[in-house]
């Protein structure tokens, strides 16, 4: 395969044994596994869950659920508070799979209930602590209404309660990782019970990257759904939940400049590919990416003391040291690991596993 | 219009008005006009240009340049160091258009020297201060290497000596903006100067947006590239360059959910719509858009107090006041002015006049 402008490679055997590693952690604790699609966002990688026997799955927008559905998915949970603007596409997919949507205030309980023309099921969104969206556990009054529409309606139904603690990925250790999931579920539980006996079979679903790929405590727990874990990246390196060799995605880009005054070497490869998303490093730099050798698409370790500074539009700038600046030279290509791999993979139009194949994804069309 | 989903909004107007007020000035000045199309990326919206009579162009990438040609542009620089992976389809525009190609480099200029089949304009880049390519203006020994390379070589006739100020970004003021556009445009001229007796041709070409909005001084400048004048945004906005009422792109969003307890509004419009570019507002807080009521497809002022706090994948975050909070309702729809417009135009797949035809880009295709 010849590389000539920024390409996403994806290695096969590190996405596969990530994917193997969650769907057997799901089995081990006996809980259902509802994979995130939105990281990937590819039928193709998608049929690799189903092969080894994942049914349902989570989607982040309606027009990502279309995709997958006419791709064979039967089971889909869109995580986001529903979009009452997507009516009609709605109804067709609740006609069409078992659609499950996800509600957060009684108007748009309400109006699922005048608007929904078929059976669909329905996910609690609650908020845990992160305080994006969802209800508070504690928040009796919006629950209690919610929940006595949904029972009255005869195209609800309750599914589950749901979070994502994506305060996990704020946490500054494993303990704290690990300390934001065991109270996140706590509080799913404690609801559960609370809402039991008019629901009995209610699912507690939980699903943010670090926390399932950390955690060994799944008690209460009926259902994960992480995302990101397929592809992980560097981000999720530094919170220490992954390691170098379970990145699935490079971003392989050519070198188009050097400047040997402040050992910077600019390659094609920028904003728009990589996302402007940075971490801080061990030494509180900030970093876009970080940067690895390619050997036929495939990559090992990060260079030491070498990361994305910059990012502008279609330039990358790659600081390195006196010794790694002399061994990378203009045309060559080299890879990037991302800081986040949704984002980097959302941003490009398709996978190369290193052969002359593409992987085809979905692509948000407005 | 029904807008379902995040939909890219182009006020024709501002746009118009942006475009003929560059073009004024540098028709003005008597100087090029070579607006940078990396900002629209669309071949309509490049028709307003062409009905003003600008004839000559600036792109970011050989595909970009490929797109423009094959809609009837035949002069186009390509204002990025020559990645030498691309040189088969470079060969097919240095074939087809009067092609410009940047050079910084001995070893890339030996790479054309080479490799290039037809003659092309070059352009030698120069670094006036940014540090993100270029060669120092002081630099001779290099300079002088690649302009005698230059010179023996059939194929490779110098354009001019460019730079890119990008340092006018992170100016404190106008004064600043105005001192840096000053200082860059001066060590072009004294490079002129030096080299003049072997290129009496040589032009003299400069491109910020900041620097190219606020100046007033063109003399010695032989051309202008600025590109994010033709839609601005709120970086521009925040730095003096512009204003409101000259932003011409919103991202129109469905509101999704709201959260009374701290006054949070999210919508359907998050990283993969808008980009995780932020500035600091003069609070310094860090925002990812400003917002604005729509109405029938045009917007008027940012509302006060109420900007983008936060984006996941999917989702955006508005922080408002308890007052705003109560007029926008979950089911409608809000306008979000973007921090940086030309990653935003980047990501959404078309532009929407409020009408409902849709204007076509370029999309990055891999």
């Amino acid at each position: 395969m010849q590389i000539k402008v920024p390409t996403l490679l994806l290695d096969e055997d590190k996405c596969l044994k990530n994917i193997q590693l969650m769907t057997e952690k799901a089995s081990l604790h006996q809980i259902n596994f509802r994979p995130h699609f939105k990281t990937h966002q590819s039928a193709e990688i998608g049929s690799w869950f189903k092969n080894l026997g994942v049914a349902s799955i989570t989607v982040s927008s309606v027009q990502m659920a279309v995709y997958f559905a006419d791709a064979g998915w039967d089971d889909i949970l869109i995580a986001f508070p529903v979009n009452l603007l997507e009516i009609d596409n709605i109804n067709k997919l609740a006609q069409k799979i078992k659609l499950h949507l996800l509600l957060e205030s009684v108007e748009s309980t309400k109006f699922l209930i005048e608007k929904l023309k078929f059976p669909s099921g329905i996910y609690l969104k609650v908020d845990t602590g992160y305080h994006r969206t969802g209800l508070s556990h504690e928040d009796d009054e919006n629950i209690m209404e919610i929940l006595s529409l949904i029972k009255k309606s005869p195209n609800l139904k309750l599914t589950g309660i749901l979070t994502h603690a994506g305060d996990t990925y704020s946490s500054k250790s494993k303990a704290g990782i690990l300390n934001t999931h065991k109270q996140s579920k706590q509080q799913l539980e404690v609801l559960k019970k609370r809402i039991l006996i008019n629901f009995p079979d209610c699912l507690v679903s939980i699903g943010d990257t670090p926390g399932c790929s950390l955690a060994t405590d799944f008690s209460g727990v009926d259902e994960i759904r992480p995302g990101n874990f397929v592809f992980y990246d560097i981000m999720q390196y530094f919170l220490g939940t992954c390691n170098y060799s379970q990145i699935a995605v490079a971003v392989a880009c050519p070198v188009v400049a050097k400047h040997k005054s402040r050992n910077e070497i600019v390659i094609y490869g920028g904003a728009i590919h990589l996302s402007k998303e940075a971490v801080f490093d061990e030494n509180n730099r900030k970093v876009y990416g970080l940067v690895v050798k390619l050997q036929n698409g495939k990559w090992g370790k990060p260079i030491p003391n070498t990361f994305i500074s910059n990012l502008s539009q279609e330039h990358g700038i790659i600081k390195t040291t006196s010794e790694i600046f002399e061994q990378i030279g203009i045309g060559e290509t080299i890879g990037i690991l991302p800081v986040h791999s949704c984002l980097t993979a959302n941003l490009l139009p398709h996978y190369s596993k290193g052969d002359n194949r593409k992987i085809i994804k979905f692509r948000f069309n407005g």
